[in-house]
C-alpha cells in the first residue's frame, strides 16, 4: 500500500522569506493608505510564495491601480524606514483602531487574548502585528504585484466582500526574473494545460470531477510505462494478479485500514441490500490470493504485483486534475518472504526504483527517507514495537549498505511498518515523493497468513510492499511536468508524424506509416490540407520526436527527410529503412 | 455494451422428455411404495436432467436401497404397464388419499383449484397428476438413480424434511451410457473444479463470493486473451481508451441504464456524502471521451476498446463459480461513425469474432442470431421506430453479405438497438452466446453526441457496440471446460516444465530455462524432491504442454527430452535451440 499515493509533498517552511514577505505586505498596505487614505486595511500576511493583503474600497483595484500601488511602494522602499514593534495596552489599541476607523482591526483585535496588543511601524504607517519582520524597508530590492482577488472578510460569505492584491518581493531583481520566469514555465507545464492540448485525458461533468478518463493518448503512456514496470519486475520475479475492487467490510477492518481511511472508505450498497466497500489499497485484496493454498518455504519469496484502481473519497473542494482525484491507478506490488529473504527483498526493491529513475534521469536529483515512527504515539500504528525495531534496524542496514544516505524522519511510517520513501526533484524543481518499500510485520498476522517452515511448522511470513511509480495519475503530472509535454520517445503517444507535402504523396506517406508500424513504431499521418509549415508547427506543439516530410524526391528514393522536435535543422534523403532502425533502437534504450 | 455478459444461455424445452422423465418419476414412486409401503409420497417432478422424487421415510436412502429400487423398477418397465388418466371429484379424490395416508398429497391438492381432479395410474399405482405422460412403462428401456439429497416438504424449513432421489432414463442402454460419460467428463471439465487444480483463481470468505481473486497464472491467460484482442482489434483502428468504475448516477439516467438495470445498481456513498453509481456498462463513459472535443467527419470513424470491470448487483445466491459474478470483466469495444461508414464497421467487427473464434477451433460450431426487437413491447427499448427500422435492416443485408445466415430471434435486441449474436457449443455440447455486434441510433443523441460534417453542419454519429470476447469470466469457463483445462499453448500459464533427473542437473535446467525464456515462452522448473515419473504425472495433471526432461546425455550434448501432455512418447536429444524455435513458432501461431 502506497500511503503517499494521493497526498501532497511536505512542504519546508522558511521563516525568512515568512517575514520578508510579510513586511512587504506592511508596505503594500502602507501605499494603498497613502494613495487612497479612506481605504480600510483586512489582513495581509506571507504565503507559500509572496503575500497578498485585502482592503475594503468600493472599487476593485484596476491593473493601471496596481502600477500607481507598486510605484508607490517603491517609495517607500527607498525612504528606508525602519520597522519597530510597538506594544500598548489593549484599551489603548482600540481607541487608536477606532479613531483610525479600522473596523476590521478592530474586530480582528477581540480575537487576540492578550492585555497588551503588539503593533508594526514604518515611518508613519502603524499596523496590528505579532509576526516577524525585516530591519528596513530598503532590504526589499524588487517587488511585484501580481494579481487581484476578492475575498469575503474571514472568509465567510455573510462578512463583507473585500479586494485582495497578491504580490512577491525578493531581495534582487535577478531573484524576481528568475520567480517570474519560473511562474510562466509552470504555467506552461501545467499538466492540466497540456493534458488537454495533447489530448492525454479528460473530465466529464456527468461522470464527475476526480474521476479522470484516459482518451487513446494518455493510455498509451500508462500502458507503455506498466509495460516497463511488469517486464522490470517480472526479472526480480513477480508475477500479476488482478482483483476486484469491492470486498466486505471486513477485510479492511481486518489490516486496519477500515480506521485509516474511516473518512475515505466508498460504500457500496444495493437495493438487493449487499454491502461492500470500495478498495482504497490493494494489499489487503493480495493477502487473499498468498492464503488461497498452502505455502511452504520452499514457495518463497512470493511476489504479486498489479497495476489497478483504487478509491478514496477525497473532499470534494481538493480533487483537481490529477494531483488529487477519487480513482487512484495505483501500480502496488508486495512481496511475502521469510525474515531471512526480506534484507535481499528490499534491496533488490531500491535496485529497480534506482534503476527506473535513472532511466528517467531523476535519480541524481534525489534523497531518501527513512520513514520510522512516531515514537510519542504508538497508538497510530498497528503491529508488535519489537517488529518496529527489526524493521527500522534493517531498513538502516539496507540503506547503510546501499549509501542511500537515508534521512531519517520520526512519524512518516505507514501504518503497519517503517519504510524508505524516495524524493525526486522535478525541472520546476518541485519535490515529489513517490517510489517507496515498507516492511510490514503486521498485516501477514492480522491475517493469519502462514507458510510450513523447514522444520514443518508453521510461520508467519514478512510483508514487503513496494511502489515503484506509485501512482500513475501523479507520475503523469511529474511526467508531463517535467518534460513539458515532450516525453521520452518510448513514452510518446505518436513517435512518429508523416507530412506528406501534397495530395499526390498520399501513397507514399501510407508506405512509410506501414513500413514503420511494422517496426513497432507508433506513427500518424497528417491528411490536413494545410501547408508543409503549418503541419510542422501543429506537430512541435504536439512535441512528436520526430517529424518526417515526405514530397518527390523522398518517394523516388524510398527515402525521409526527418526533423526532431528538438531541432529544425533537417536531415534530408534519410533510407527509410535506416530511420526505422534508428528510431527502433531509440525506443528500444528508453531514450 | 454486452446485455448478455452475465447472464445464462438460453435453454431449450422439450415436452418429450419431459413427459418421459415425469412417467418414470411414477414407476419410482411405484417401486419405492412396493419395497416400504408406509413411506409416505411427496411429489415427483421432471427437470432439466432426469427427474426426482421426496419420500417421507424416517431413515435416509442407502445406495444398497438405490441399487433395490432400480430393480424395483425394471420390474414394473418389464410388467409393460399402461399409464391411464383417471378423473374424480375432489371429494373422492380427498376420501382416497386420506384412507392412504397420503398427507403431503392432501396437503399439495388443497393448493389446486379445480373441482375435479386428476390422477394417473399404472397398474396398482395411482398419483395425483395432471401432466402428459408415456403410453407404457416398457417405453423407459433405461434407468439409473443417480443421487439423493434432503428437501423441505414445499422448500420452507418449517415443514417435515423428505428425502429426495434424483434420476434419469432413456429410451436406450447406448443413450443412458453416452449421458452418464458426459456427465462424468462435464464433472472432471467443471471449470470450478479445474480452476482450483490449475490455481487460475480463488475466493475469499472476506473479499466475498462473485469477486473472483485472479492468481498468477489465471492473471496470464486474462492477459494474453486481452493482449490479442487488442493486437487484432488495433488493425481495424481501434484504440484503448481508460475510464473509471464510478460515475455521478446522472450519466446512467441519460443512457437508459439506471432504469434497465434498476435493481443491478450498485450505488457508492462516503461519510464526506459523495454519490456516486459503479459502472454496470461501460459506454456511457466512452461517450464521454468521444464529448471531450470537437470532431469532424475526418475523425470518423473513432473506435475505443477497453477491457475493465463493470458491477452488477446478482442476486447473492445465484453467484457461483466465474459464471455469474458482481465483478465482470467485460472486452467491451464502440466505433462512433457515420451512418455511411456503419456497414464497413459492423462487418469489419463480424470478420474479427469469426477470425478469432475460428482459431479457437469454436467457428464451426456456431449460429448467428438477428436479435430484433419485440415489436409488441416497444416500451422496452430506447429510440426511434425509423431508426429500428433502418438497423435491423442493415444486419439483415450484412448477414446476407456474409452468409452469416443469422436467425431473426424476436426480443432479443439490446436496450438501443438490434444486435448481431453469435452462438457456439463448446466441446460438451453447451451452447455460449458471447460475441456481439449491436446497432446503437439512440444513445449518441442522448448524450449529444455530434462531429462536423462535410457541409460544416452539425451531425449525430452512429454507435456500433461489439465484444468479441464478452466477459473474461465467462470466457474463461468457455475455454476451461472445452479444452478440459488443456488450454492451447500461447494461453498456457506454464508452456514448458523442465524435470531435471537429480540435483547435479539444476545447472543444466537453470540454462536451459534461461534461454527459453529469452524466446518468450514461459517456463518453470520442478524442484521437487521426488521422483522423475511422480514429476512428470504431476505436470501431466497441470496440463502443461511441453515437459523437458534433463539429465547427464541432454547435458552434455546441450539438448533436451521433450514429451508433450497429448503424447507420452519422448522424443530424445532435441537440440535446445531446435525446441526453442519449435514451441516459439506454436505460440506465434497461437497453436
Amino acid at each position: 500500500m502506497v500511503k503517499e499515493a494521493n497526498s501532497e509533498p511536505k512542504k519546508l517552511k522558511d521563516e525568512e522569506k515568512e517575514a520578508f514577505w510579510h513586511s512587504t505586505s506592511h508596505v503594500l498596505a502602507d501605499a494603498v493608505k497613502r494613495l487612497w487614505p479612506s481605504v480600510k486595511l483586512g489582513i495581509g500576511p506571507a504565503i507559500e510564495n509572496g503575500f497578498y493583503y485585502d482592503f475594503d474600497r468600493k472599487e476593485s483595484f484596476t491593473a493601471d491601480d496596481l502600477a500607481r500601488i507598486e510605484e508607490e511602494m517603491k517609495k517607500i522602499v527607498k525612504e528606508n524606514l525602519k520597522f519597530e514593534q510597538v506594544k500598548m495596552p489593549r484599551k489603548e489599541a482600540e481607541a487608536l483602531l477606532k479613531k483610525n476607523g479600522e473596523k476590521y482591526k478592530l474586530d480582528f483585535l477581540k480575537d487576540l487574548p492578550d492585555k497588551e496588543v503588539s503593533f508594526n511601524k514604518h515611518g508613519e504607517f502603524l499596523d496590528l502585528c505579532n509576526s516577524p519582520v525585516i530591519r528596513y524597508t530598503s532590504q526589499i530590492k524588487a517587488i511585484k504585484l501580481l494579481s487581484t482577488a476578492s475575498a469575503y472578510w474571514k472568509g465567510e460569505s455573510k462578512n463583507p466582500m473585500l479586494h485582495r492584491i497578491y504580490g512577491i518581493s525578493f531581495h534582487s531583481k535577478t531573484e524576481l526574473d528568475n520567480y517570474l520566469a519560473q511562474v510562466e514555465e509552470a504555467k506552461k507545464r501545467d499538466h492540466r494545460k497540456l493534458g488537454k492540448e495533447l489530448d492525454l485525458f479528460c473530465f466529464s461533468d456527468l461522470v464527475g470531477g476526480g474521476l479522470p478518463l484516459y482518451t487513446p493518448k494518455g493510455t498509451i503512456i500508462i500502458d507503455e510505462l506498466q509495460k516497463h514496470i511488469e517486464e522490470v519486475c517480472k526479472k526480480y520475479g513477480f508475477q500479476k494478479v488482478k482483483t476486484p475492487h469491492l470486498a466486505k467490510r471486513e477485510l479492511f477492518e481486518i489490516s486496519g485500514h477500515a480506521i485509516k481511511f474511516a473518512d475515505e472508505l466508498f460504500s457500496v450498497t444495493s437495493p438487493k441490500k449487499h454491502e461492500f466497500a470500495l478498495k482504497p489499497v490493494q494489499c489487503p485484496h493480495q493477502t487473499q490470493i498468498y492464503a488461497s493454498k498452502a505455502r511452504s518455504y520452499k514457495d518463497l519469496p512470493i511476489r504479486y504485483m498489479e497495476s489497478d484502481k483504487q478509491y478514496r473519497a477525497e473532499k470534494t473542494g481538493e480533487v483537481g486534475g490529477l494531483n488529487r482525484v477519487y480513482a487512484i491507478t495505483v501500480e502496488d506490488g508486495h512481496s511475502f518472504c521469510s525474515v531471512d529473504q526480506v534484507k535481499q527483498e528490499v534491496m533488490n526493491m531500491v535496485k529497480i526504483i534506482r534503476d527506473f529513475y535513472t532511466s528517467l534521469g531523476l535519480w541524481n536529483n534525489s534523497w531518501v527517507s527513512l520513514s520510522v515512527r512516531d515514537y510519542a504515539h504508538p497508538e497510530k500504528y498497528i503491529g508488535d514495537s519489537k517488529d518496529w525495531d527489526t524493521c527500522e534496524a534493517m531498513l538502516k542496514e539496507i540503506s547503510d549498505e546501499m549509501k542511500l544516505n537515508a534521512k531519517r524522519c520520526e512519524g512518516e511510517a505507514a501504518l503497519y511498518g517503517p519504510k524508505l520513501d524516495f524524493m525526486f526533484k522535478d525541472a520546476m524543481g518541485k519535490e515529489i515523493q513517490i517510489p517507496t518499500v515498507q516492511l510490514d510485520f503486521a498485516t501477514p498476522k492480522r491475517f493469519g497468513l502462514v507458510y510450513t517452515n523447514n522444520d514443518g511448522k508453521e510461520s508467519t511470513p514478512v510483508m514487503v510492499h513496494r511502489a515503484i511509480l506509485g501512482s500513475y495519475e501523479r507520475f503523469l503530472v511529474l511526467l508531463i511536468e517535467h518534460f513539458a509535454g515532450a516525453f521520452p520517445i518510448w513514452l510518446s503517444p505518436v513517435q512518429v508524424i508523416i507530412l506528406p507535402i501534397a495530395d499526390r504523396h498520399a501513397t507514399y506517406a501510407k508506405k512509410v506509416k506501414n513500413e514503420l508500424e511494422e517496426c513497432g513504431i507508433r506513427v500518424e499521418v497528417d491528411k490536413s490540407q494545410t501547408t508543409t509549415e503549418y503541419k510542422i508547427r501543429d506537430a512541435s506543439m504536439q512535441k512528436i520526436p520526430f517529424m518526417v516530410v515526405v514530397g518527390d524526391k523522398e518517394e523516388q528514393a524510398n527515402t525521409v527527410a526527418v526533423r526532431t522536435r528538438e531541432d529544425s535543422k533537417v536531415r534530408y534523403g534519410v533510407p527509410l529503412k535506416e530511420f526505422a532502425k534508428e528510431v527502433q533502437k531509440l525506443i528500444k534504450e528508453k531514450k
